[in-house]
């Protein structure tokens, strides 16, 4: 069984000085600070390009392509100078939510912002921290859990890319947010996750005690609802609760709909130990016809706890049905045949 | 005009010390403290059940199922040991959100967690309190308007139970917070409330100035938007406001999608009087086809307010139209047919 | 080309004394103060009209109905009082979201409380401020971005008059909040944007660095995300922080469903300087199909900035493709048909 894919890694871009790892650091630029302060100029190429299936993806490298593309991360105050190489054949472009850009830097054909194709663009993205205005309220900053698709495949509108894997997570910190040891990038497009169907889907390892953190995206046409097993979050920008009183929602379902986005970070298997837990959108037919996914908690020396490889060998066996009539089904001779 | 089903009840296993309810608690032990400190094991036993119309409910005593299930509600710290029998020859579970608990209570056939046909099984919820992390965080506790539901019957994602009455709520509470008079359970699951539609869904019932509660859960595949009429609640854990410079929206309407739970308090009647007053799915063909009921309140006295009954008949004897079209319709005549 | 009606204006009602503007005040009264201290009583005609094209809109002055209808604006505690005078053959009401309404203002045929056809008929909704309750919790408040509507047209329910047009923004503010500039209303409604789809929709227009505000409501049956280019809001009552430490998350993109309403400021252009700037539904098929505008930031001192005259064109000259297949477009040949 092959679970490579589910291995986590370090975003690109994280700030070197804050963190608690030694983040995989891309283009880091000696660059003089920017306009905004303490920020600093990082640059990165990002590389177009078709993938089997007639998808395309985001990497970091020629032929590296991945769907979804590779998570960036940087921190309130930085900017993002994206050098987007179009290997294709194919108008496109890359577009983000939450940071700043120009309409030269929009990605979308309405501002004749995208890339020709086989032409190289710069994108330029830039964040800024929050900033007290009048009557005691403060003008938020760029902090969040965003996320960057192409927005000028196909149609006028340029929508085309998402329905062919053009997305990825992007991460705007604050200084002193909590650093995780590794990240998953969940997409919820359509009736897959990651532009896969279980049981292809993502399966996100972590050992015992690790804080891991989750990036949610949605897109496409249909509305999801992200749950996760025996884990829950705070509805709030960082997913924990900024003090004892904070009267913020705990929850572990959650809306992600098209083009939106929320992330969280939690412990793994925090009170209820290692095991293999699902993580699937909760509507309904969307679960049984596939949209659902493994969050792997190993023991902490990384040994499989009791009971997980029969369940990840259930999960690799699952029979999906877009349409559930109970009747159809013999519960017990399903359940016969994995164990 | 039958409104019995309407009368509201404490739901099963509140804390009997902290109320100013005395509360039916059932199965409340005399165990000592489990692991996290203050908590309490509460040991409650569920029947699962078949109903008429293919459907199957939960309930505390055989014969007593119901949709939904019970409502159960701890306080955080305490556990919760439910012991599921299954009266039935189906495969089912019980799979809740928002508590910690072992794959082995997971209630999913992934774990292979679940009641075989006539089989009684234990199911351990676990909660705790939120706790400090580093850089000024607080890591989630429990507390919060949850639910639970069968996680094993029918499919191998095993969904089957949720379309047929197999939910209830589930409220973790914090010390401290308020306590209601009346609690109201609603699950807005495909065209209906509570497995019904009007004018047979939930009709609610308080006296003027009376706290009371409600748990709104989503089911099924389609997405919902609660709304009550004439009473509001902040976008927080409880509904409330934390002091007096809380920034928290403030709404009346509410995405109600597949998995998602909330609940919040209102006084019956506070600022409007007591009155009939709609509560509903605002999707217009879902309100239209007959997502709605009647939170009823009552003067102090209980008595029924002027224009109450008219109001009561009335909704006894709206035709639902799944597909809307003015034309159709002579408004005057549909409401003369009434008054 | 025509942008004359993306021209905002200030919403009427608004109160006189706390404003930065001189708001265009309508039917302000000389009537002693409420029940609720500070507030006072203001009166509003609003006539209900046909439209051309079997629709129905609200005005302000006979013959001057628009969809959606004016934007209401008061302050907590204050008391609207509401002549709706029914211009047309048709039952029909006005129903708030937000304020407080005895039965008799309820706007719904369950309550008897319509308009007959050509019928005058006033509807009275109270405000007020939040108060504290026991246990440090405080009830809320009727301060938020809400929302107006018919209810009575049509059906037994009373959902004719949204599909129809009759619907608006309802703005009630906190003595101390910040004024803006300019308003927007933004109705998401079935596959249109107050009543239009692209290129009719509209074409929101400010001055570099002006304070503007958003007022968005979602009507119909589908689910639908609302998106803003280049601007982010707070997910909050005011969409701004309320401290330096508020963990609300910060967003660009949210669920915009039936009957939820919500609103924020954004300063023009803001660390992005002026353009042409999209707000879409960002629901793949609907803002292919036409759900897409125009916030178009000038610069300062009213021109257009450099390329924004190209990119109005381009929004004029879009195709909307409710199906989308990227095979069936040339996409050089539509962009270059623009330029």
């Amino acid at each position: 069984m092959d679970i490579s894919r589910g291995l986590s890694r370090r975003s690109v871009l994280a700030g070197a000085t804050a963190g608690v790892l030694a983040p995989v650091v891309v283009g880091a630029s000696s660059a003089p600070p920017s306009a905004t302060a303490a920020g600093l100029t990082r640059r990165v190429t990002i590389y177009a390009e078709q993938l089997p299936g007639g998808l395309y993806g985001y990497g970091l490298e020629p032929g590296q392509a991945t769907i979804p593309g590779p998570l960036l991360e940087i921190y309130e105050g930085d900017t993002l100078e994206i050098e987007l190489v179009n290997n294709t054949d194919q108008r496109l472009s890359i577009h983000p939510h939450g940071v700043n850009y120009e309409t030269s830097s929009d990605g979308a054909p309405l501002n004749a912002s995208f890339n020709k194709p086989r032409e190289t663009r710069t994108y330029i993205w830039r964040t800024r921290t929050q900033y007290q205005t009048n009557g005691g309220f403060w003008m938020p900053g760029s902090a969040g859990y965003w996320h960057y698709h192409d927005h000028a495949m196909g149609t006028d509108h340029g929508t085309g890319g998402l329905a062919k894997g053009l997305y990825g997570g992007l991460i705007v910190r604050k200084r002193g947010d909590l650093l995780p040891l590794r990240q998953y990038t969940v997409v919820f497009n359509e009736m897959m996750i990651n532009h896969k169907m279980a049981p292809d889907t993502p399966i996100f390892e972590a050992r015992l005690g690790e804080r891991v953190e989750w990036i949610c995206i949605g897109h496409g046409n249909l509305p999801h609802t992200f749950h996760l097993h025996a884990h829950r979050w705070a509805d709030t920008r960082t997913g924990m609760l900024a003090s004892a009183t904070d009267n913020a929602q705990v929850i572990d379902n959650k809306n992600l709909d098209p083009g939106s986005s929320f992330g969280f970070q939690v412990i793994a298997g925090d009170g209820v130990g290692p095991g293999v837990w699902m993580y699937h959108c909760h509507v309904q037919q969307h679960s049984d016809g596939g949209m659902s996914g493994i969050f792997l908690v190993r023991n902490a020396d990384g040994s499989l706890p009791a009971g997980a490889q029969d369940a990840l060998d259930r999960f690799k066996g699952h029979v999906h049905t877009p349409t559930t009539t109970t009747d159809d089904h013999s519960v017990h001779s399903m359940h016969m045949s994995h164990g």
